[in-house]
């Protein structure tokens, strides 16, 4: 009992600190390890098994649209980042340089790659040159650096995987549906496998990407009140297009320049599942991303046939991700492990339920325990996998919604901001000021302009003068 | 059909200048395209998608073994680089530097890895406390540097894809038997998927990896006669356990160094598969690892019902990884489009087939014709996917066999590597002396002390003492 107390209480309850009840459920749950490097973690098994799951069906999802996956050099030469203007502005100041190398001084240093827009303009402009060669739909799942100043693990680190898709068309129609199509393919996928509720929407100006035309986002509610930015899609224009000379002959064999997007996920995800599921024992794993589904802890396993009894149960469950834990350690131990590790549901099986021919199903998430003819099993822990799914997601939606308020002018909106931690819904007349005002004297920034609108009031939060759109606004992560 | 000669006559013929082959197939076959990174290459979807499938495939055996993935950063501090004396000095003078990030000078320079063994060492070290936390076995899938000064795609670039596997071991009895258990690993791949048959064998004390004790490496025969090293497992010892101090108590409450092994593979494997299967048409992939495996090709495709027929055909033959080609392209084009980029089978189907109730299939290794009915197709294409990927191997297998020679003395060493490129099997004292005689004589190196010995002299074939082992010997990529 000693042993299975110190693993509980190495953790703070959210309500106490939740930054330190987050730093302490990625660390006792064995996601991730510090390295020696500054601001790069370590992805540990269960850390990485989450990210391949992750990438195995979004991957699924991309190739279901049409896309190829590509790999390009993790290098990018100092006059190659510097042909688009506005896009070395935004990264320049953040990148790794190389200056050296095989114990040389190089004659142009090159960056590590803090995204690809460069690389895949420069392979785009070799090898497009007709209409018949677009549209060009690639993908590239790599890891790229940026120097940033302060991180934590998973929502901001020097170094980190992900995804970005970039591609090419004939149209500038055909750029702006790719980007709200990959937009909707995360969002679906984060609310269908992540159970995850996502607003979609549009950045403003100043949060869009360095070299945009339009920045479309997905932004998700934490458990704290805090926004959580969990994908971007956006659409370049010819921007890139006409810095890179990539141009092609139409069918009246003029030359046209394409249009471009690009559009990206990365193991930030990961920091949403925690803080949008996780409680007071750890982390909590929607059952479609979790890479144990169910665990199996035999009670009383010295007993004659009950570890026999458990594996006989794990290849009945074979259709399901199921382990059963045969360790040496107590039952209460290993039920802390799973909880902290965040496994959907968890089996009770020992001599008293061998000997009624059932087993004890426990949820991780409510806690809830059903007792279960082993003859009914297999269906069962379908079902339950299943509820507790959709249920993640039904309390997750009624979390954000409940924590979504909105304000008509600036005393509304500090006063929700400070007692109320949350999205706020407000009117916006656009302006750059405002927007800015609105960061300084409340800390919060617009998180998008939602496709769903509503009409709040006819003028702008901060200015007064008239609206044009209504954002939502948020302390962000 | 100046079209379809255009694209085919643009390859050299393997004969003439099998260098210039080689590289026409990669870029032809559209597997990679060179980027403005010196020896980096871009992989296209082509290239891309057969290493997707490696990586599937062998990353199930890894995880049969009981392998569990893992991400470490991708940047070594220089401190930590040197902690292991024969490490450095290996890889020092081939690292790319980064010197600079943020926009300032960093205090400590740090490389971009061009192997993890340091990296995972300092992770052991701060997570190995007890015998319960062994063994360690991780792998990762990610990109490393090394400064080479010439390079060829796929067979020698800056930047490579590859997986590396590092593990932790209570005993060196047990370090061993995974070194060796992943070099079968390794070797069973090669043949099962890629149809290319292995020499499986220790390196010699120059060739082995810096830091290792010992190095085991699987060796494979090009079409050239060259062999190409295609993957190596290497057993540390407790070498860098004690310069990273790596310990743990054991059972009795005493302080143990571990003992490592690291394995990798990398996308080199796909330069063995060009050189092994291809031919002067393009490219020749054997089934199991195919992208696609069956192109339906239409004839008069114009003519109605065909297409349609096609894709009823398709949809037929979904088991397999199959496409059609229904583009305005003349079959012709098709033809050798399909021949190029090596996809296994193609299904030729026009109005007369169609009348006929059959279709054609045509092998791409032995370019032989099958008539077959409809009703029989999808157990006909099953099967002669099958046949092609056994007589692949086989071919392979016989190839390398009758390019393999004994030598007894120089003179016979010198007269084969001069007339009959190829293995040459040899006795060997095992002196370093003889080795460096022999390279500098002939050009050829000791690729590997063999598993399975055999005598062919008492005597070494360089210096005529006493040998002690049989070695391969060959001109290597
Ligand atoms: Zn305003
Ligand atoms: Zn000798």
């Amino acid at each position: 009992m000693a042993q299975d107390k110190k693993l509980v209480e190495a953790i703070t309850s959210m309500e106490e600190d939740f930054a330190q009840w987050y730093t302490d459920v990625v660390k006792k749950a064995e996601l991730i390890e510090y390295s020696s490097i500054r601001g790069c973690m370590i992805l540990r098994p269960l850390g990485y098994a989450i990210w391949e799951n992750i990438q195995k069906q979004l991957d699924a999802d991309f190739k279901a649209t049409g896309v190829e996956n590509v790999y390009m050099p993790m290098f990018i030469p100092e006059s190659l980042l510097q042909k688009e203007k506005d896009h070395v502005e935004g990264f320049a100041p953040e990148v790794a340089w190389v200056t050296h190398g095989g114990g040389e001084a190089l004659q142009e240093r090159m960056c590590v790659r803090p995204t690809s827009e460069t690389l895949f303009c420069d392979f785009y402009s070799k090898i497009i040159q007709s209409h018949r060669d677009l549209p060009k739909l690639y993908n590239q799942w790599c890891s790229v650096v940026r120097w940033e100043k302060t991180t934590r693990p998973f929502l901001r680190s020097m170094e980190f995987l992900w995804q970005e898709g970039h591609t090419a068309h004939a149209t500038a129609e055909e750029a702006e549906e790719r980007t709200i199509q990959m937009l909707n393919v995360y969002a679906d996928f984060c609310e269908r496998v992540l159970a995850i509720p996502m607003i979609k929407g549009r950045k403003s100006e100043k949060e869009k990407f360095a070299g945009a035309h339009a920045t479309y986002t997905i932004e998700a509610l934490m458990h704290d009140g805090k926004a959580l930015q969990s994908g971007t899609s956006h659409n370049f224009g010819d921007g890139f297009a006409r810095a890179f000379g990539i141009q092609y002959t139409d069918k009246n064999n003029t030359l046209q320049y394409v249009h471009q997007t690009s559009w990206g996920m990365s193991t930030r995800i990961i920091g949403a599942i925690i803080m949008v599921h996780g409680d007071d024992s750890g982390l909590v794993l929607p059952p479609r991303i979790a890479p144990t589904q169910i665990m199996i802890i035999p009670i009383n396993q010295n007993k004659e046939g009950v570890l026999d009894k458990a594996f006989e149960l794990r290849d009945k469950l074979s259709a399901f991700k199921v382990k059963v834990d045969a360790s040496e350690k107590s039952p209460g131990w290993k039920f802390s492990e799973q909880e902290m590790r965040g496994i959907p549901i968890r089996i009770e099986i020992g001599p008293k339920d061998i000997e009624a021919n059932q087993a004890v199903i426990v949820r991780r998430d409510t806690r809830e325990k059903i007792v279960v003819s082993l003859d009914q099993i297999v269906e069962k822990a379908g079902e339950v996998l299943e509820t507790m799914q959709q249920d993640m997601l039904n309390r997750a939606r009624a979390h954000r919604d409940s924590h979504t308020y909105s304000a008509t002018n600036m005393d509304e909106f500090t006063k929700i901001i400070e007692e109320k931690p949350g999205f706020i819904k407000a009117m916006w007349c656009q302006d750059e000021a405002c927007e800015k005002e609105i960061k300084d004297r409340t800390g919060a920034t617009s998180r998008c302009m939602p496709f769903e609108q509503e009409h709040i009031a006819d003028t702008c939060v901060c200015c007064g003068k008239p609206a044009t759109t209504m954002a939502y606004w948020g302390k962000a992560y």
